[in-house]
């Protein structure tokens, strides 16, 4: 079994990753076993209504690319460059067969998600703001489906170091880049994350 | 460093519980330890704006329990009875100050403490049918934060299966409890997840 402090270094170690090697690919197979994991999230009513359109091919990937935004506070980058874009994609999507909404069934498959491709050596970065229904056109995704999510993957090409914020109301809590490349990631204090008695 | 089947089983042993042994107490540092760990998790924008009421002690169990409703399809069933009641509770809340949502920060953040939860031998339950208002009232929870989710807390009292759905898309996936109390949980097949090409 693994122990707690084994797993927290998992959680540590799966950061949000923009920049990729888009030489090194990742296999369909490897895709597959990740979104397998999600079988074992919990889900709202069990009704498990999240489904997934995979993207494995450099075909595939440059039809997802356009439709994407990426890192809200970067204001003067795009998005990365050609040789560090993500060698795949999941698109999370909403099978509406199940109903209009899926609770945090989102969240915590996107999470088990990472954490394994965490353990595999790869990155990921969550991204919410895309066209999708040009997404979905682009890919063919039945209207059946909603995309949801946007899960970037890929072995990272950037370093990403986790800052202590300050634990007032008001600290900034815009990550940032340095010169030397890094992402620097603010994260609040456990104090401020705990509602006094 | 985790590898990947390691932590697949994690994520098979992290599994929802509805029965406890309720004199099994959950202490203060270990649910303060299991809200370090969202300090991890992505978050859009990077707001962080969940933070979490903390629920230890036999008094504010007893004021939490009358607001939740288990089990949607257990008919028949309230829900735990005195002796198999959750030992403690986190109150996930969105603090207002940030913005009117989270995005999909709050499923992963549940899925980052239940799986930690699942290393110490804990059960959870993550529960999105509860008396918002009357809860935040109970406890004295200011009104900047609302509480969104209710992750009910400890030492498992209940055997729960997992068991494999066909298929098909009107497949039954209601979970189900057969005499000998084991709950059943039925999972979709990996290949009912893939939206195909």
């Amino acid at each position: 079994m693994i122990d707690f402090n084994s797993y927290r270094n998992l959680l540590i170690s799966d950061r949000t990753v923009r920049r990729f090697r888009q030489d090194k690919t990742v296999d369909t197979d490897t895709l597959l076993s990740l979104v397998e994991l999600v079988r074992y999230c919990a889900s709202g009513r069990n009704a498990q209504p999240l489904k997934y359109a995979v993207a494995d091919t450099e075909d595939l990937c440059a039809k997802i690319f356009p439709h994407l935004k990426w890192a809200g506070y970067y204001k003067d980058w795009d998005g990365p460059e050609p040789g560090e874009r993500p060698a795949a994609y999941l698109i999370q999507c909403l099978d509406t067969h199940y109903g209009p909404n899926c609770l945090c069934d989102d969240g915590l498959q996107l999470q088990a998600i990472t954490l394994g491709a965490a353990t595999l050596g790869l990155g990921c970065c969550i991204i919410k703001a895309f066209n999708a229904p040009a997404l979905a056109e682009a890919l063919g995704i039945p209207e059946r489906y909603q995309p949801r999510y946007v899960l970037a993957i890929g072995h990272p090409a950037e370093q990403v170091k986790l800052e202590e914020m300050d634990g007032t109301d008001d600290a900034d809590f815009k990550y940032f880049r340095t010169p030397d490349g890094t992402h620097h990631v603010p994260k609040r204090p456990l104090p401020q994350l705990i509602i006094p008695k």
